[in-house]
């Protein structure tokens, strides 16, 4: 009998923040691919575009001009998926029909007034005013007695869904903790309970003696590929103290956290020399008033690309009936991203 | 205040087969949308195509050549994503780093010799017989001793992975349950333990004499947008009958479960008249050898589309990080499916 190879040999992994497994096919990286391409967009984009309803003194759809912003612009979503109204509604208690409302407010964060750029290609220092754009909206939304939750996010490219290149994510901030996050939250509470330490700390630390899964670190964060991850290339940036939300960061973290979002983003662009797509966001500690020792702020990169510039992996079939499956092993795909340079590709000089 | 309605007010559902919630937004359905859109792939494939690996009597990528088969063809995946050998492992049993390897077989099943035909397209009778061999390959592969779940899927369309457009299925077999029939089975077992009835059984029941959300049915199957839907369009087919799997079905109860794929997969085309993808497969009992009263026998379509051929939903940022979003209610879209023709575009004569 062989014996077991991690990038070679099909297995299981568990990942303890969802409580859940997902599938590693290593050996599968390598058929052939007759299926899909994605287009690449060229990029040769205007540092303001008159078009673009995001970009400084343009009008949106709704007449709204934007201001002549200079750093970060926040704004309510012009087409929220929450609205803020309290509706009444009488609870029929089915446990097979059960529905709650919901109540939320949606915001846009635009990142930077140039339509051109992308957060890997800006300063470290614009991304700080990024991170603390994030801070204050985590504290005003938070202060609204009926939000309990704060997501931030970005959508990057048009195949995660994304209408408009200019820099910018969403905030979507709500009553309910959402499914992912309660989950988290449980694994996160049962391991603070039995263990009286922070499971992404112990994680962290496991992993930094390892070296294998880690990317690049700093002095205050790490960036991973999770033993568990399920996209090709997802990481996950975690901060080395144990706190709970984006408040309670000081000034060398907030910095040293733009410091790591540059640095994996950089990466991301120079492995298929392409702006490369991903979902990203933060998970952190509800803001419902209530002390949670268990959380450990942590981000994280769900990017779709699996081979090149054009081709995807499809969380599809098998993927939504079984489980998530994985081509190459978090291990090969920590060790290349590792590798590839710092340097954004297209501020090479050769 | 207002008084809460279905399809105007941001709601969350319960879904009580995966035990989550999901975010229903059905007032943003009216969003403009400058995004990415789909291709729409020119269907005039010959019946038979001489470049496809899957067309009776070609030679595949590994030099094996396809026998010259009239109805349903099965063989071995050449690019599996599971392997049938054990191999040998030592379990260091670490909280954090949880791996085991798995086993398992994956095969492939051409529909029909008909490179040009779809599910939607073929008669009952042919659609019969795919369920037939989906039976057939449910007792052989189940007959291992190391495979204690089948599970059968389509992906259909190049937005849904699908590499070749030979009207086709697979098979993946395994030795665990997959997370998410895991899932399932827990809150099915939760349900029969509690009630001693199928939750399926009596959910139907309830949709029966509801009829908003029942897209079409025959003597022994229903299709219904559940309550909990996370696609525009999802559907699912459950029996009315409650057995485990689809060795439990006489022949009446094949021949229904043809007709209403048939029925709703021709719906699907029907929409936006052209070809519609998806991902659905089959969820039922474990092969494990252990009795299964709680399993209830049905089948899931999630089709990705939202407004046209060529405009899917993404489900990425918010959706990857909070909750599965949708943005039509399941009652409207019920009521679109059900009012459209059960008779395909393409056959139409004016
Ligand atoms: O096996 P195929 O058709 O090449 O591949 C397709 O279906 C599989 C099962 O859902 C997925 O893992 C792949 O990402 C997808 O491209
Ligand atoms: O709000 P946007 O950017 O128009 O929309 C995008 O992000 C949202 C949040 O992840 C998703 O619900 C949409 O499906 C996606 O297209």
């Amino acid at each position: 009998m062989q014996q077991f190879n991690n990038n070679e040999h099909p297995h299981r992994r568990y990942n303890p923040l969802l409580d859940e497994w997902i599938l590693v096919s290593p050996h599968r990286n390598k058929r052939p691919w007759q299926g899909q391409n994605e287009k690449v967009h060229e990029d040769n984009r205007p540092e303001h575009d008159e078009t673009c309803y995001l970009c400084a003194g343009n009008t949106r759809a709704n007449g709204v001009k934007n201001p002549d912003y200079t750093d970060c612009y926040v704004f309510e979503n012009d087409f929220s998926a929450l609205l803020k109204e309290e509706v009444n509604y009488e609870n029929k208690n089915n446990a097979l029909f059960q529905l709650k409302p919901e109540r939320g407010i949606n915001k846009v964060v635009c990142f930077s007034p140039k339509h051109n750029l992308t957060l890997p290609e800006m300063e470290v220092f614009d991304i700080e005013k990024v991170v603390q754009t994030w801070a204050e909206q985590y504290i005003e939304l938070g202060s609204h007695d009926y939000i309990n939750y704060v997501q931030i996010f970005e959508n990057k490219g048009s195949v995660m869904g994304c209408s408009n290149p200019h820099p910018h994510g969403q905030i979507w901030a709500q009553s309910s903790l959402p499914t992912q996050v309660e989950k988290t939250q449980k694994s996160l509470r049962a391991y603070f309970e039995k263990n009286n330490t922070s499971l992404l700390k112990d994680y962290l630390e496991a992993e930094l003696k390892k070296e294998e899964r880690i990317v690049l670190e700093n002095n205050h964060f790490a960036v991973v590929v999770p033993f568990w991850a399920t996209w090709p290339y997802e990481t996950m940036i975690i901060s080395k103290r144990h706190f709970g939300n984006i408040i309670a960061m000081n000034h060398e973290e907030t910095k040293a956290f733009a410091q790591v979002i540059k640095g994996i983003t950089v990466k991301y662009d120079n492995l298929f020399e392409t702006s490369f797509p991903y979902s990203a966001g933060i998970h952190q500690a509800p803001t419902d008033r209530v002390s949670h020792p268990e959380w450990h702020f942590h981000m994280h990169f769900y990017p779709p690309l699996l081979r090149s510039a054009t081709v995807k992996k499809f969380m599809v079939g098998y993927e939504m009936l079984g489980e998530a499956q994985r081509d190459i092993s978090p291990e090969q795909s920590a060790k290349i991203l590792r590798d590839l340079p710092n340097q954004h590709y297209k501020t090479k000089t050769n």
